[in-house]
């Protein structure tokens, strides 16, 4: 970030709002004090020398000045690594506990000492891993979600999940508020699911990752991933946010839980929305997802129902896929062979097949279209739906127009642009 | 909450807002849907029927009408327990898990159905049982906090603790931003604290808490918490946000976990504050502290440093301490003999004092007065500094003015008020 050495701190950066009488100098000074040593003009030169590699630095401030009489102040805070143990609860309290409760501010980047991040391993699979599993080495991928799971029993979730693999999707996601529940307990729901995908794998010819809620108490997860794995579950869903980031870390660092963890945003929209207070998209949704462990990330598109700024949904993508990690996560240098896998992005919410052209836009090849009502919503049914998204997702790739592609008898696709448009 | 009977659902109330075009109750309506079976109008009658005890229901809603073109509505949401299990994962999910993402909308309040409640024991010690622990049955008690700790070796810190503990102070906690470190590790650190703690009883002949923090990766809190006890850990302090509230739940919920828990409340600010996203501290730190099962709970005051709305803080208070559970707590009507220990509310941040009436005045007895800086400040050190407070609390109790007191010899007090002020 800047020439100092910091590769033995980790940096926080805020957005500090104020007034025409703020002086953010002093209040960046007193932050990088009293989050670490506590005191320090006070002290004895002695003591100063030997507290002096416990002490916060103020690594950079730039003032803002406003129209009205609104100011602010973008500040970075390099905090020593000595002062917090190597886990993400200890970093997120050391710069962000007490502080998030002192006025206006919000937590805007993070960046990490190599030491830290050598506590993580980040995503076991990664995008490279998660398309060696399915057998795509380049196409967007397609996931689909269950439509309605509440209330239904097994025979009509397995056919659900049927009709949404015959249709060419890459994976199928539960729902995310789908608990443990009598009609479809895990282990009902995952060997149905499963025989399912096996099942329309014989028709397609193609391989599917089932994404299972993984729920239920925190000292039970670990438990309750392997045994949905040993059920034949091949990938896992978590509400990563409810549990908090270290609990993903240690489902993603453990060996015996060898499936791809999708992560979902559930309470995201507690935190990240508002400009004065929480935690910035791309750290909670991305950099604390991806060293947290996460292959795949889902995150409202900036297209659907529930949306998000645009520059705020790139900016996530930028940090789960970045090779950059000097540049975008590291502190100071990391060793050359340093690595961290990409995680995949899925923006999600709202997604039709016309909207395809614009993810295949803004996300490249290494993004999973995500959809649940562009699916299952098609006149044709799910299996239809997903073959229009296919489609969409071919047509995107050879640069050609949907109406174009889809005049070259694809009708599915047609179809769903007769229904939901092609966003122009 | 009304004539309808809400036993079996867990009911959410949120502010939501919008425009002058925005229909509320077509909003309410679709998030009662969307949020558990999915689609309803378009089922048929017979489906109906068997879908029906998933569905949501608007239990409630009012519409603001502002000046501006901003208008509001405060909607609830009854949620059927069928559809999710009983843990605080699962229903934060359920009520605010996508729906945080969905455009301005707070999370304002919630109601628990008595078969959810029964899943929490709740504190296992409540405010009776900590009083019963310091033989201190009626006035407020006093916590101090450790002033520095980052880079304080062994006997700094044991020297510290004594200091505190000969004030007076009930309760002492360790700064939540003390992790494991070489220096003062929890297997030296509490031994060597609580040896103080005895040493300054055989003084002051008082019983002392020491509330040690409880860190690192979240699948070892457990045997860290037993651990810390084993070394003869009297109470625990935990940045519950930083793990969520279920590991708070299974560790209050632990029979081996046989000491008070004080919730700290890091990173809180990242959620509370604004008044369009996030989750009202009533049910932040509050109802939710209480049911996971939190004995004492930190949070801002509105008195000193970190400032927090009073009326956000009184509503804190009242939650942490109601015994109108069906009121303040139940969706339902609860069996007469169903109970929840109250957890002690502590203001936090900036008191000294000179404060400890108006605390005293907005929280009564029932409260535990916490001071770092105003012990630690005072000119003839912390043990002084404990004194002036239990002096402070002793007038206040007595209806006697601070400066009338001091003026009849309590010194330690006087030298308080001579740096800090006593508020008017
Ligand atoms: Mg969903
Ligand atoms: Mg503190």
């Amino acid at each position: 970030m800047n020439e100092v050495n910091n590769s033995g701190s980790c940096i926080a950066a805020y957005r500090i709002f104020g007034d025409k009488t703020t002086d953010f100098s002093k209040k960046a000074e007193s932050i990088a004090v009293g989050l670490t040593v506590g005191s320090w003009t006070d002290l004895p030169q002695a003591r100063k020398q030997a507290m002096e590699k416990h002490l916060g630095r103020v690594v950079q401030i730039e003032v803002f000045e406003g129209e009205g009489p609104e100011r602010y102040a973008d500040v970075s805070i390099a905090y020593p690594d000595i002062n917090f143990s190597r886990d993400l609860p200890a970093l997120l309290v050391t710069v962000f506990g007490k502080l998030s409760m002192d006025g206006r501010i919000k937590l805007m980047d993070l960046h990490f000492s190599e030491s830290f991040m050598s506590a993580f391993p980040g995503p076991k699979f990664g995008i490279e891993g998660v398309r060696s599993l399915l057998g795509v080495p380049e196409r967007p991928l397609l996931m689909s979600i269950f439509k309605s799971v509440i209330g239904h029993d097994l025979p009509e979730l397995k056919e659900q999940f049927k009709q949404q693999a015959l249709g060419g999707v890459d994976l199928i996601k539960d729902d995310e508020i789908l608990f443990e529940n009598p009609l479809t307990p895990i282990d009902k729901r995952v060997p149905a699911c499963m025989e399912a995908a096996k099942e329309a794998e014989q028709q397609t010819g193609q391989k599917l990752l089932y994404a299972v809620n993984l729920t239920g108490p925190t000292f039970q997860l670990k438990e309750q991933a392997k045994k949905a794995i040993e059920l034949g579950a091949n990938a896992l869903l978590f509400n990563v946010l409810a549990y908090g980031f270290d609990a993903l870390h240690a489902l993603a660092s453990d060996p015996d839980i060898s499936v791809p963890i999708a992560a979902h945003p559930a309470l995201a929209g507690a935190l990240y929305p508002s400009p004065y207070y929480g935690i910035a998209p791309s750290v909670l949704l991305g950099k604390l997802m991806r060293l947290a462990g996460a292959d795949l990330v889902l995150f409202p598109s900036p297209y659907g129902s529930v949306v998000m700024p645009k520059e705020q949904n790139l900016a996530i993508r930028d940090v789960l896929r970045s090779t950059k990690l000097n540049q975008e996560y590291a502190s100071g240098e990391l060793q050359p062979d340093w690595t961290l896998k990409p995680s995949f992005p899925v923006p999600s919410a709202g997604i039709h097949p016309g909207l395809t052209p614009w993810i295949v836009r803004d996300f490249g090849r290494d993004v999973v279209v995500n959809a649940g009502g562009g699916i299952h919503g098609h006149p044709g049914g799910a299996a239809a739906g997903g073959r229009a998204f296919r489609q969409a997702i071919d047509a995107a790739l050879q640069g050609r127009s949907l109406q174009d592609f889809a005049a070259d008898g694809h009708l599915e696709l047609q179809a769903a642009i007769d229904i939901w448009g092609a966003k122009q």
